[in-house]
């Protein structure tokens, strides 16, 4: 395993768990190798490791909302280029406080957490203040003059996927249209019947199989880029939607604020893989490919939602 | 919204919410239809509701397992036509009690709980009593014999998805080979590198996006049937593998139990939509083809593990 010892070592060593380290992609070994000129084989996390500085982009503190929980704090990067007017509103909405004192009110297992204002279009809803009540939907947008790197990975959902400024996504050559697509940790706003009907300030974040049925049904503003075992852990509640019984079971939302509007000194620095970077393609190539000595059969596929997006702290 | 009213009024009805609602299919509505003459769809809940009773299948007790935790139980059925030797070595751990006591020691977030010895293969592992220490790799069988039913969407990881017994499955034309899928709820067991070297006294259960990855490349032995909301929310261990730095933050097991071994009037009696049977075909395509007034566009695909599998109390 190399250089990957040292990595390992920082965790309790189990040989029952190494299907799960090999999972990570962390050791190498040559496959269908010659003895005397194995092949370099690289797995995910050496080529994650060894990205040039460019690979990496800084998070838009603009574009970035902090969501603080008792249990500690979820980092968001918004979607401006797919949900701008969405994105607007909720920038009002985290400037204003809107949230703050609010709650995490449902939590569907296998699906979502959804928050904001239990009583939203009830008596005793909580006043938006200046954010806007009526919006367009905006489920997907022109392709044009968006960089969209493609998977060659085929998809039941969409003619084309891949990735747009970090953002998994989906693209159909025929109508010209791109959108963002439903994965672990995508951030949505909720609506009634009327497509534009949400106006951004009941939020959903997607923590189970990916609800790719979602995609182009409902308008896509963000994703958690830090921060989803926070959401992932908090208590069901009864099926078949997960609203609590009674108010005391929600989790308490202490602040939403844009990362911009935070002092510098207690901003979340992160960095986020370039996804149109090699390193990115090689990593996914990787993962596509696994050649570990652990795999006896590689995929030689990847779903789009399986395709992990680096994250790390600003170096 | 029709004959679902009823349905809805046990919930805190805010039409914020609605859009989850009609995830769940149930309103009806008819789409592109004459006002004269309105075409009836059904929701998938309505479908599943309205299921003849040999549509349901009772839970095998002799395939069962309770895993009891302090917050519940968590009702696992086991695949013996798919992994027998894997399956009898558990139903023997089981009836001698091997993993009263032990613990949940693993929880990585997206990813898996696993569960069993954290000391297994080490000085200080609990003995395993008469259960064997080896077993063969159950990886994939033979597709001869089985009642495969195919689902007609494409997959990525596999030629042909679909469900055999009532577990998600995959197919292989060319080789004739059949194989149990990686989807949430499925569990497996553990190996090392040596695709001999599980006895499935180390389990995982997945409860993140599915790691299809996996298939063939690791022995799965059962599934989750009830109770996944008890695994779902169990604290994640520290990144990348989630192992707990500490033992006191392992979740304890009281007792994985053979539900055959246990009291007539302690088993939990449930049963399973057959997976071969007319209901759950037009179910599965009602989520495939939502038209219920909320989706502008249905997907016109569904993904293996996207497709629920109804369970309710033996009636």
């Amino acid at each position: 395993m190399g250089d990957n010892r040292s990595y390992f070592s920082q965790w309790p060593y189990d040989m029952r768990l190494r299907p799960f380290l090999l999972l990570l992609a962390l050791p190498l070994a040559p496959l269908g190798a010659s003895a005397a000129e194995p092949p370099k084989y690289k797995s995910a996390q050496e080529i994650i490791d060894a990205a040039p500085a460019d690979a990496w982009r800084t998070l838009d503190p603009a574009n970035t909302l902090y969501l603080e929980l008792e249990s500690g704090r979820v980092v968001i990067e918004l979607a401006p280029a797919f949900a701008p007017a969405h994105v607007d509103n909720i920038r009002t909405m985290a400037k204003e406080h809107f949230w703050d004192g609010l709650s995490i009110y449902r939590s569907q297992d296998n699906f979502v957490v959804q928050f904001g204002d239990p009583a939203a279009g009830e008596a005793g809803a909580k006043p938006q203040g200046s954010a806007k009540q009526k919006l367009p939907a905006e489920f997907a947008r022109k392709a044009q003059g968006l960089a969209f790197t493609a998977l060659p990975d085929r998809d039941g959902w969409a003619p084309e996927v891949g990735f747009v400024e970090g953002f998994p996504a989906a693209r159909d050559p025929k109508t010209g249209e791109a959108w963002l697509t439903h994965c672990y940790g995508t951030l949505g706003a909720g609506r009634d019947t009327a497509p534009d009907s949400s106006n951004g300030s009941e939020l959903y974040v997607v923590d189970g199989q990916s609800p790719r049925q979602l995609d182009r049904n409902i308008t896509v503003v963000g994703r958690v880029v830090k921060g989803m075992e926070l959401l992932s852990v908090i208590t069901r509640g009864p099926e078949p939607m997960g609203i609590y019984a009674t108010p005391e079971l929600r989790t308490p939302i202490k602040a939403i604020t844009l990362a911009s509007e935070a002092p510098e000194a207690e901003r979340t620095a992160l960095q986020l893989l370039r996804t149109d970077s090699q390193s990115f393609a090689d990593a996914t190539e990787a993962r596509r490919n696994r050649r570990d000595g652990w795999y006896v059969r590689p995929a030689g596929h990847i779903d789009l939602c399986n395709v992990p997006l680096p994250v790390r702290v600003a170096k």
